[in-house]
């Protein structure tokens, strides 16, 4: 669950530098009154919710529910989480700048949590906070919230919350080095048993999100125990690493071992991309954790608990009549990572021109002549395939829409191919007094086909962006 | 731009207190590691998004983008928006906990902005953050972030990042007294002369999601200026006040003027809202600004800016060659406001039973035998419901999912459907060996019909949910 850097290992065409890229696409931009937080504009803020919805998506098939959990947390909980000791240079911490006087301590119960319906005598806190630099914690604190049973059990937490990490501001740039960044975060608290399915699976979400990305040339690298210092039984990670190696040879992937290079609290799987350019990123990670469970004092229940700790299933009727609190794995795992940096990768991968379903830039209607109908199929167009069309009636949330501008003006027709092809649009549709005319600009393709049929051809159109997949 | 408190007409039946609602439904928790700040859990973190997503879905129809902002910016930033001289006690400060040295300062341009490919020589730094209490200034510097024309305008910016205040905490409570909210925030900054316009479209979406929530029973009323101590010129208020109660009289809605009401800054339109108990509450707010545009000073491009910055359009030849900067007007829009807040009106309002659409627990399938058959079968249902089946293609973005679960235990099926009404599930559907029932639970509706037919029958679950208002 640590943010990994960028590894590069080719040169960059300065073209092709996403920051180039964001620049000249108005995706985003920075300003010294908030060092390393990009400012989203809105073509970006596009990519991104792409991003999100793509994989929202896709949660519910891999039982991942989200959810939404606080920004920052009283300095004692990363105390308890180990964070404080070890990751303290790298947090913001947060004050109330009042000036008002604590009257009486909060109420607090044995668990740490509030009853909602108490009423509390209390005032500005004097205590001091910490920006959450992860989201590990506060999912420790919600899968403790109510009691589990191993039938609850996978119980997958995504969330998507802003994180911040207080990185030396002479190092931020672009969106791969930032103060502020959003992860496709998730944790999930398993039974020991459940560990080899829950990797597959997880290795499972990667190959389909990073298939329908367009970065299959990827690899898989398992990180093993580290010869000491390790928390946990020497038992525990060899059934664990067994796991994650049956799982790993059933994905199919090319996989191999870095010996000893894993965290002392669990071995992990670190996925690494190569890109267009030939570049490695070390994006995803599935993470094993025996520690954060326990200093959470987190369990549930199970029959035959020392059994069950050990992975052990298969119960005679007598042991099973014992019922007891058994710690769960603990797994961190991002299929994106950081979607900064992931959208970062991206735009360099494609060179600026995304494929049609994540493009902010996805369809531009030129008209050939500015008679006032032909003008006005090109709005009639745009409303249809925007879906912006009256507004008396709420738009479905899933009817899809699709980013769509017009160049209606006084220009010629080569005029505006050229200026559209600058601006890296996806498909371009030409309207005439009897012409419809409707392309898709692929890939890095670097020539705009323009094909003039004698009659409006919708149907081209709609086809054209039917066959895109995945959704928008 | 404030956030405004619940006004309270009735009382409150303790049952359908949000709160009671929350945790009965595993909706969300607290934690006296974040005081204030909701943890949502999977239930209501589908609420919340069905919430964004709707709101999302409506933005392009009314011509807003969305764009993320940075969560935190230097005092200076503050200073200059005059949120440090007026909302100081109300804003958490962060800092690094870093105990390294500054070596040097960051390299700054005169208007603020980073160059993106500059190499800053800069560390840690020493100023202090404010946590944002509200996206205003943000947006303030996105709008500065390029040259605007009056062509670009009106520009509208929509938000929904999770801010931050410093309520004293001992009257922290559920979603309505909270530190830590979102908004479905948002900014217009339009031209002088398209004020009444924006206005209007905004009363539109007002009404339009007001309708689909079920909240139809709201009045308008209008703020208008203070006596003295306000900025602007008494002709700026004159005009942009006519043009609010035009858009208020064309709106067809009953209003009302508080007068001398107004902030120092702008007149204000603020929706308050009848729920089904007779409570009121203020959610929406429309609000002018004359000030905060003029404090970052923002800018466009127009020709006789003096009769552009009057409203005047219609230009003679020669004035119109004149071009010069305009300070445009800037619009603070708030569809629901608070979405937490929000969402608890929501829970009272509909007693805990919310519309099929935004409701977690959608459709459940009771199974009236525990035959093998009828138990996949069962399966089967919910996998295509909730579109979970398979994983080795990428689910659609747009593809409608519904949350679906199954009771296939060994109770009896009338011990099922006591179940399923106390959990207040929409729809309830019952699986039998040669039967299959859909049936939909409405509203507030205490009794649960189950229409048994002889024949399985999906179709109807399907017309069922296909008939359900908007989208999900
Ligand atoms: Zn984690
Ligand atoms: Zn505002």
């Amino acid at each position: 669950h640590r943010l990994q850097k960028v590894e590069t290992h080719a040169e960059v065409d300065p073209a092709s530098d996403h920051r180039t890229i964001g620049t000249a696409q108005s995706l985003f931009t920075t300003h010294t009154s908030s060092p390393g937080a990009p400012f989203f504009q809105p073509d970006g803020t596009h990519i991104f919710n792409k991003l999100t919805a793509f994989l929202r998506a896709q949660y519910p098939a891999f039982g991942f529910c989200e959810v939404l959990t606080p920004t920052m947390y009283k300095q004692s909980l990363w105390e308890q989480s180990g964070h404080w000791a070890n990751y303290k240079d790298d947090m913001f911490m947060v004050t109330g700048s009042s000036s008002h006087k604590p009257e009486a301590a909060p109420v607090e119960f044995s668990d740490g949590w509030m009853q909602p319906k108490k009423k509390f005598i209390d005032v500005r806190e004097p205590e001091e906070f910490g920006l959450k630099p992860m989201n590990c914690p506060g999912h420790c604190l919600l899968f403790q919230s109510q009691r589990r049973s191993y039938r609850d059990l996978p119980i997958r937490y995504a969330d998507f919350s802003p994180l911040h990490r207080n990185e030396i501001s002479g190092a931020l740039s672009g969106l791969t080095r930032v103060r502020r960044f959003h992860q496709d975060d998730g944790h999930i608290f398993c039974r020991p048993s459940q560990v080899k399915n829950e990797i597959s699976k997880s290795l499972d979400f990667v190959r389909l999100v990073y298939q329908t990305l367009g970065l299959e040339d990827y690899a898989l690298v398992l990180s093993t125990r580290p010869e000491r210092d390790y928390i946990g039984t020497l038992d525990e990670w060899n059934r664990a690493e067994d796991q994650l190696k049956e799982a790993l040879t059933a994905s199919g992937k090319l996989w191999r071992t870095n010996v000893g290079d894993g965290a002392f609290y669990g071995p992990k799987i670190d996925v690494i991309v190569r890109d267009s350019d030939g570049k490695s990123h070390q994006t995803a990670t599935i993470q094993l954790d025996f520690q954060l469970p326990k200093r959470f004092m987190l369990g549930y229940e199970a029959p035959a608990p020392d059994l069950e700790a050990k992975g052990e299933t298969k119960l005679d009727p007598i042991s099973r009549q014992k019922m007891g609190s058994v710690t769960p794995v603990m797994i961190h795992r991002a299929v994106l990572g950081s979607l900064e940096r992931f959208m970062a990768i991206l735009l360099e991968h494609h060179k600026g021109q995304l494929p049609f379903w994540l493009s902010p830039r996805q369809v531009i209607i030129l008209t050939v002549t500015d008679h006032v109908p032909v003008k006005q199929h090109a709005k009639k167009l745009k409303d249809t395939l925007s879906n912006t069309a009256g507004d008396s009636m709420p738009k479905q949330i899933h009817h899809p829409t699709y980013i769509v501008d017009v160049d209606d003006s006084g220009d010629s027709i080569s005029q505006k191919i050229v200026r559209a092809r600058k601006k890296k649009y996806n498909l371009v549709c030409v309207v005439g007094a009897r012409n419809f005319v409707g392309e898709q600009m692929e890939g890095n393709s670097a020539t705009l086909d323009v094909n003039v049929t004698a009659q409006p051809n919708q149907r081209k159109t709609w086809d054209a962006i039917e066959k895109i997949k995945p959704g928008s």
